[in-house]
């Protein structure tokens, strides 16, 4: 096991009536500004309980974040905020609107410049921020109990991250019947997209982590046991209670605790959004079988013991076991309805290029080993078409 | 599931070097009282690992914290820290040291009367404490990474505890290497103490917490796995690790969120301490089976899960496996050496009367149907005779 620090001060609010408590949970004195996204917020009900449990207190409104937030869209937020004295933010929506706010919170304090720079600096310059509490409407990112925000500038086509501890949610509100409304592609991202994210803690170097490891198939094998009753469009206010907390647990910290992280996978499909638009999920369903492939060899007690322990496989080699894993990993996305081809999205192999180009020039090398540089990259998504 | 809250910003400093990082973790500012308890820190290197990462700050001293840490101790510290006026509070030890010194810091700033108020409101009336910091040394109890404390009072044989969210500890400090020189009685409490706290959250009404029973089938798989390496002196710096980390896992608030908690074991357990002195684990391993079998009906679910998750158990009917359950535990307790049976403590029948006596008195409904009642803390005594 490796060395570690954790911390994770969010409070959450999970259950039925948990919207209600809002007003508890901001400071009295905050003037609040509710920063939130196309419009959903407003046919699901989740607006006008906002609305009813903040009372009579002043609450400033910001719409129209867009999936994958962009740095333009964030920098009107900002001005707006600075201009009313706003000192809470409270997102109302899934992981965009989430990051959105991360950024507009660590955005509205900093004076060194274009706030552009908290992207660049991998949140290095951020000192302070706002305080922020969510509202969270789709299982999916992990956003409201971590401290990362991933923001895409339209510009220059990129997409970056920054983490910081300034921007953990000083509450985040958890109700599982705001899962109801959700379109079925919707749901079928969040499974996905909080199954790949296990995948990046789990399916790594093996430092002896026997405790992680369960908590992390804890996840998995829930979300693959639930995800049929989440699509099935039934509202089971239990199996929607299960898959938020799932996808809350996939990335808030404790489970690469003294663990080796890939995140290949995400910095791979982040491109692919940059460039192509689709969906954070999509990319990621079609990348990862990739890049297991590719790094078969060093990921192959971990895709083993996955094999194993989630997907059942037991008989076989480890190299059997790990191809299996690979093999019942892109059927299960499949089986959700998540394409896992580049071909479904219409992206060819033309346009494989400008995205190893853009790997080539920051000279990255990804991956828990360092050793998926730009080839690697173009091998991979070549392996995708 | 059940809705809840769920809040635990205690830092968590985790391995080889980690001491040497105690002077970036206490506030520069502040008077520190270093609390611990018989000096075993003094022979495994702990203190003076302290005392040279603390450098050249004051660092006052109060040792001689017993086991199960007794309030008329505590309040001597609680009279030098006032005097001296510390403004942060170091625990270096075990739970029991830990326990003391939240209790130490909830009661300087107390100003309500006699601070043994604060457990017999069970925290209610604690507003404020001093900020506190730990150094454990016995991977157990879980007080590193939560709000609890258990505190005795000598004069009146009692043992209470207290929780308040003003006792998180502000970062708490685990190196696996403190775990080589300790005892073996000590280590094979601890990985019963663990084991039980795990079952406390879990082998009670099944509520349909999917995710939350897994991890907690996680801690007890990987602690039973463990045990034999843990309690073969080796000490082996991955299998201390791990239970270390197992240890804070199983009482840290997380694997019961959502979830109905049970507790009549510590409780009952708790009074044959108070009245009999044996170790707090050594209480629980002789309860719970007594508890489990009274209350087989209600618990039959989740026996049978334990069974199978955990044992391996997966023949027969619900009854059988819930029944193989208690056995397979009881089993397992006295292979890592803990007697599960009052008689290996010189306790008899005529012993019983008084804890009976005690739970009537208060009227006490324990479990988690509260229908654990004084009469039936006197049949499960009388079955573990």
């Amino acid at each position: 096991m490796n060395d570690f620090t954790y911390r994770n001060p969010v409070k959450i609010v999970f259950g039925k009536h948990s919207i209600e408590r809002l007003d508890a949970l901001i400071p009295p004195s905050a003037d609040t500004m509710l920063v939130y996204g196309g419009g959903s917020i407003k046919r699901n009900g989740v607006y006008d309980r906002v609305k009813k449990a903040m009372g009579r207190r002043k609450l400033a409104e910001f719409g129209g974040i867009e999936p994958n937030p962009t740095y333009e869209t964030c920098m009107k937020a900002v001005e707006k905020a600075r201009a009313e004295g706003i000192g809470f933010l409270l997102a109302a929506g899934g992981g965009s609107v989430l990051d959105a706010v991360k950024f507009i919170a660590a955005a509205v304090p900093y004076d060194g410049g274009d706030p552009w720079r908290i992207l660049e600096t991998r949140g290095e310059v951020v000192e302070s921020a706002l305080p922020l509490g969510t509202v969270l409407t789709l299982p999916a990112t992990g956003s409201e109990m971590n401290r990362f925000a991933v923001i895409s500038r339209k510009k220059t086509q990129q997409k970056c991250a920054f983490p910081s501890d300034h921007v953990y949610p000083r509450f985040s509100i958890l109700d599982p019947q705001v899962t109801y409304s959700l379109p079925k592609k919707y749901l079928r991202n969040g499974i996905v997209d909080a199954f790949v994210h296990v995948m990046e803690q789990y399916v790594t170097v093996d430092v002896n982590t026997p405790l992680q490891d369960r908590q992390a198939e804890a996840i998995v094998l829930t979300l693959v046991e639930t995800a049929g009753g989440v699509l099935s469009g039934q509202n089971d206010y239990e199996t929607m209670a299960t898959f938020m907390w799932c996808a809350t647990m996939a990335l808030n910290g404790l489970i690469s605790c003294g663990c080796v992280q890939d995140w290949s996978t995400h910095m791979i499909g982040h491109e692919l959004t940059a460039f192509f638009g689709i969906d954070h999920a999509e990319s990621l369903a079609v990348v990862l079988p990739g890049v297991w492939r590719l790094c078969l060899n060093s990921k192959k007690t971990k895709l083993a013991k996955l094999a194993e322990r989630v997907w059942a496989v037991n008989a076989g080699s480890d190299d059997e076991k790990a191809e299996a894993a690979v093999e019942r990993t892109e059927a299960f996305f499949e089986s959700v309805g998540m394409p896992t081809r580049l071909g479904s999205y219409g992206i060819g192999a033309g346009d494989i290029k400008k995205i190893v180009d853009r790997f080539a020039q920051s000279g990255t090398a990804l991956g828990e080993n360092a050793d998926v540089d730009a080839a690697a990259v173009g091998e991979i998504l070549r392996s995708r078409l």
